[in-house]
Formats: C-alpha cells, structure tokens, sequence
C-alpha cells in the first residue's frame, strides 16, 4: 500500500501504526472536531425513509437553506456532491476560456486533477521562493507578471484561487479577490475553508456574485461540520452558468442524506458560534505550542490548520509520530515545492492539540541530530 | 410547478394529488417495493461512525465485494455516485469516438443529457415506427442500415444499449450484444435493471468485459434494493478506461453510506432469491390484470415494470389517478415517439398491484368515451 496522495487516508496511516483507522488521531485532515453536530446527526435519521425514492432533482428545500444563509436568491445555487465535483465542472468552465489559468502553488492537489481533466493550460502562481514565503503581495505581481509573460487578453485566463489558502492558512482580502476579478475572463474562488471564518473575519466573495458574471465561489458543508463521509458542497454563480454545469452532470448529484444534512447544518447557529469560539482558542494556543517547539515554525493561520516548517524530515516524523503515538499528521509530499520539510495539521480540540504537542516534543529529539535541533 | 420531464417527482404529483408525497401510492419510478433489505439498513446505522472521515478513495471493500460477486478482478470495477454518475463519464468515451452514437427510442432521458455534454453525434434507433414495435430485429436492421447511411469505419460508432430496456421491458440476448460489440468502436450497455433477472434469465455480459476492451457495462444498485435516495452504481470495463474516469472526476464520489450499503446489499443473497421469487409471480399477475382491462395493451415485460398503450389520454388518466386514488403513474411524454397513448407502471406488492388494477377500473370508463372503451 503506498503512501497516499492526498491527505486522511487513515487505512494507510492505520497499517504503520498497526491498529484499527478508529484508534488514529488524526490531524492529517482539516476537519472540525467539534461535529457532526446533533441537528445534522437528527436530520440524517429522519432522512432514513426518503432513501426509498430519487433526490428532489430541483433540491428546493437545500438551496433555499443555503440561499437564506448568504441572503441570495436560490437560482444563484447548485449543491453538489462534495466541493470537489463542483470544481470538476468550474474546471470545464475555466478550460473554455481557452487561455492560461493560475492557480496558487503550493495548493490543492485535486486542483491539478480537476484542471487536466478538461485540458486546462494550467500556471502556478508560486508563493514560496527561495525558502521565503510572499503572502502579502503575490497578487500584484501576478498581474504586473501577466503583460511581461506576453499575456494579451487577461479575458482569456482564469484563476482558481482558494481562499483561505490550503495548505498555509493565509487568508487574502475581498478587495485583493476584486483586483483579479476585474481583469480576469473567469475567478473561481474555492472558500471550503471560509466557514471557519466568524462574521468579522468574513472574506467571502459571495456577495459579488450578482454583479460579477465571471466569479463562480465553490463552498463545502463538510469541514465545518465533520461529514466529509457524507458528500457534500455548493457553488454560488449566475444562473446560466449553473444551469450550463446541470446539462453536463446527471440530475441527482446529492443524496438524501447529505441534502437534509444540508438544511440542518446550515441553520445550526449554536453549533456555528461554538466552532468560531473554540477556533479562536484553539488556533492561537496550537500556534504558540508547535511555535515554542524547536525544528518547528508554524506560519501564522486564521483556518483550522497549520503549515509548519520543519528542521526534520516530514515523512520520517509522520512515521515516528504513527508507531509511537498513533498520531497521523499530514506530509506535504503532494504540495509543490514543499517536499520533505513542511507538515500540516489540523486544529483539534484542547486535549488532542496537547497530545500532538507532546508527542512532538518526545519524537523530533530522537530525529533531529544534536545540531539541527538546537538550531 | 411544471411538469416533471423525469419519473418520481413525488413533489409534484403529491401537490396535484393534495397529500403529503409519502402518501402517494408511487408507480412512476421503477424501483422494487421489498426494500431496503435489512442488511443495508444494519449497514448504514454502523457507517455513522465513517461520516466524520473522507471515504476511501480506493473503494477497496465495495470493489472487492462487487467484483466477488460478479466473479471478475477488482481493478475491472469502479463504483459511482449512482448510474448516472457514470453515464456521463461513458458518454465522455463514447464522445472520443467522434462517429456517431446510437441508441434505443424510446429511452431513459438522462442518456440524452449525458451524450449531449459532451457533444457527440447522437443518433435513434427507434423501436417503434408506424404504432408497431420493432424489439426483435432492431440490431440486425441496424447493422444492415449502417452502410446504407454512408457509414464507413464502423469502429468509430458507438452504442448506448439499456438491456433490459426501459421502458419497454424487453430483454436482449448476449448473442444480440455480442453482434454490436463485434462491430463497434466502443458499446456502453447500461444494465441498470439486469439484476432483476434471475440467474438462469440473467443476459448480463459483464464476463466479457475482459475480452472486449470496446465494452464497458454499466449497473445499478439502488433499484433492487431500493435505496435510489442514496446513490450508487457501479461501471465495469477495463482498468485502462477507468482509470481515465478517474482522472476526470474527483476521488471521492461515493459517500460512505453508499459504500457500506453496497457492502450488504450485494452479500445479501436471501434478499437476492425473494426479490426473483416475488417478481415472477407479481410481474405475470400485474401482465395480466392490466391485459384485462378495456383501454390497456401492456407489453410483455421481463423487468419490474411495464410499458402500457393505452386508448385515452395518459396524462388525463395520471391526473385522474392522482386526485381520485393518490396512486401517480409515470407518464410518457419524455419518451420520444410515446407521447399521450402510453403510460408506464413500477411492478409493486401485491395489494399494491391489485389498489392500481382496481383504480384503473373504477377511473378509465369516466375518461373515454363510450366507443372508445368498448373497442
């Protein structure tokens, strides 16, 4: 079995560290610890006796949930079955641009999948030169680069950007996603992360979508509310486009289940505050742990996860943390340009983030030799 | 609320028949009646604890169980997010041939779609032409008519074959298949209702997947076990071709509910014998009380529905049906060529077989006039 290319393949994990995929920790995967909440487990039951019957094809009472929560019309929504087949579809929609379109390096590996699989001339935009990361201002040399790239017709490209940005956990201003809007053929903005977000830390983008033909955002359900099993995200663009994208897919892309999940989890406010109270926390008391490490450099994150840099290597301390402590923390093999020397981890609740933080302490000792560790 | 163009809009029929849609009596959708099976609800329940965690992009235990039962090699199997799902990717094949692609009229409207997105040259072989069937001979029409069109390099057309047939109930026999396969470029068979068959009426031809690359089958588990709310289906052909669907859609596309019901649902063989047991006898009574009736021209069906020619207007008599006996018929008005004059009906229990029969009788002399009844 070898090692997987993307993150959370616990029956790999499980086989290294000789025990069942339940009894991992496992921060390989950015999901919150806190769900699935109770009204999601509750409308998954009372769900039980539509199973018998097709999906409402139209999926009203989904996409007037979801509606409502953006203050959008429900024309302007198409759930689908996980945020990674709707990006299926963008991906076709970027490809018909017939330009080049960008994408952020590092970032999601399916991104790459989703962009060949329509033949997408695809450019990576890359954030990390030289051992420096520049987070704060790619976006104005992307659009200084294009003309000098002998770039013409900026209607021509797209982007696919993530915001906020996996795997660094940077998250970038609506006013920095409007400068690329105004220029660009198609932006598609994958916020499968933006839930984490609290009201005032918001960046989204969906708002804009009304007055921006050529923005399409893509939106998962299932990290914030711990159902990546069940299958389940949304697009918010102009109508033709979602009707264009209905043509392509068959009509009952969203299982019963997963759509009463939907409804329930989207006006879960009391699950939502809890999420943003306990992230807050937990986020800067994970930060100041790994931080307070030696080897280790966390990048400053607003999500639920965090791109550390590594004096060590990554893999060998992915295998010493599953032998010896059953933890399962994600290597970054499959982000260009990050190799053997980055790590990302999810943020967990309380006791599992100090789990983590002692089982690092007890293994980068036996790894690191003398020097590298006191660097 | 507009007419549905697919079967099974509950939501619709439930609004004319003035109920809530779980107190319709539904013989639109052609999906067994003795379902879920115990198995698959068990399954579900103990998936709950998988929802937290990404499914397994391998499948392994799905593919292997389906792969046991068909007796082939795991790597020949590719589950989906329901037929359909995998429909489309076939169509994508089936597009690369850039000959024509045939298929059966009337038939399934999602095909339609599916060939559509990717924009092949769709043509009909139409099974009906002049008020008489043609179900016997149509493959040998075909093939004799191929050249006649100016068709050349037969390997560069395609086939799009529902064996049985929706909606006509007609089954094909392998040597029919085989005839196209020898011939064509690629030739999809969706044997969506195949495992209604029992074993010794079953014309499946997945064990000729490994011999012929130009074959890929498509099946369905959610109308024999009666669980389409949940999605799934499976594709086999050779790993070649699905490695390819899987470079064009995203790795996750079966949920793990599906993943654990399609488990159980295939192991369970006593399921399996009821269900054969029970058509049998259900599809030869609900043949020959609709025969009975003044009006109705059932065709003699090998599957768990049936296409029924009716003398007066069908979508009249669903109204009828629906307001009066809150039992919704599947009208044909998707189907090409079908139009008013025929409508089609699930084969169901049988007191559910038996409440159809009788509100067919009590509703069809209100709708013709008296000549036409009698004829």
């Amino acid at each position: 079995m070898s090692r997987p290319i993307h993150g959370g393949s616990l029956a790999w994990a499980a086989r290294l560290a000789g025990c069942a995929p339940g009894e991992l920790l496992d921060f390989s995967a950015s999901i919150s610890p806190l769900g699935p909440p109770c009204s999601v487990n509750e409308a998954i039951q009372a769900a039980f006796s539509l199973m018998g019957a097709y999906p409402d094809t139209e999926y009203g009472a989904l996409r007037m949930a979801l509606a409502a929560y953006h203050d959008i019309s429900p024309d302007y929504v198409l759930p689908g079955n996980g945020a990674a087949e709707l990006l299926t579809w963008a991906a076709r929609d970027l490809a018909m641009l017939e330009g080049s379109v960008f994408s952020l390096s590092p970032g999601f590996s399916d991104y790459e999948r989703a962009l060949k699989a329509f033949g997408c001339v695809h450019s990576e935009v890359h954030l990390l030169h030289e051992e420096r990361w520049n987070l704060a201002r790619w976006d104005e040399n992307f659009l200084h680069y294009l003309p000098l790239a002998g770039v013409k017709d900026f209607s021509r490209c797209g982007f696919l950007l993530n915001n906020p940005h996996n795997p660094t956990g940077a998250i970038f201003s609506r006013e920095r996603v409007r400068s690329l809007l105004s220029q660009l053929g198609l932006v598609v903005v994958d916020e499968a992360f933006m839930d984490f977000m609290s009201p005032e830390r918001d960046q989204s983008v969906i708002d804009w979508v009304e007055a921006f033909p050529n923005l399409v955002v893509i939106r998962s359900l299932t990290k914030f509310y711990t159902m990546p099993g069940l299958r389940l995200g949304y697009a918010v663009a102009q109508p033709e486009t979602l009707r264009r994208w209905q043509q392509w897919r068959d009509p009952w892309a969203v299982n019963v289940f997963a759509a009463a999940a939907g409804v329930a989890a989207i006006q879960d406010t009391d699950f939502q505050r809890a999420t943003w109270d306990w992230l807050a926390l937990a986020n800067a008391r994970l930060f100041e742990g790994l931080d307070t490490l030696p080897s280790l450099s966390p990048l400053p994150s607003c999500a639920n996860f965090f791109l550390v840099e590594c004096a060590v290597s990554t893999t060998a301390l992915q295998e010493a943390l599953l032998k010896r402590h059953r933890i399962y923390i994600r290597d970054c093999m499959s982000f260009q340009g990050l190799g053997d020397r980055y790590f990302r981890v999810a943020v967990k609740t309380e006791a599992e983030n100090q789990r983590l933080l002692e089982a690092l302490a007890d293994v980068l000792p036996t790894l690191a030799g003398d020097d590298a560790y006191a660097r």
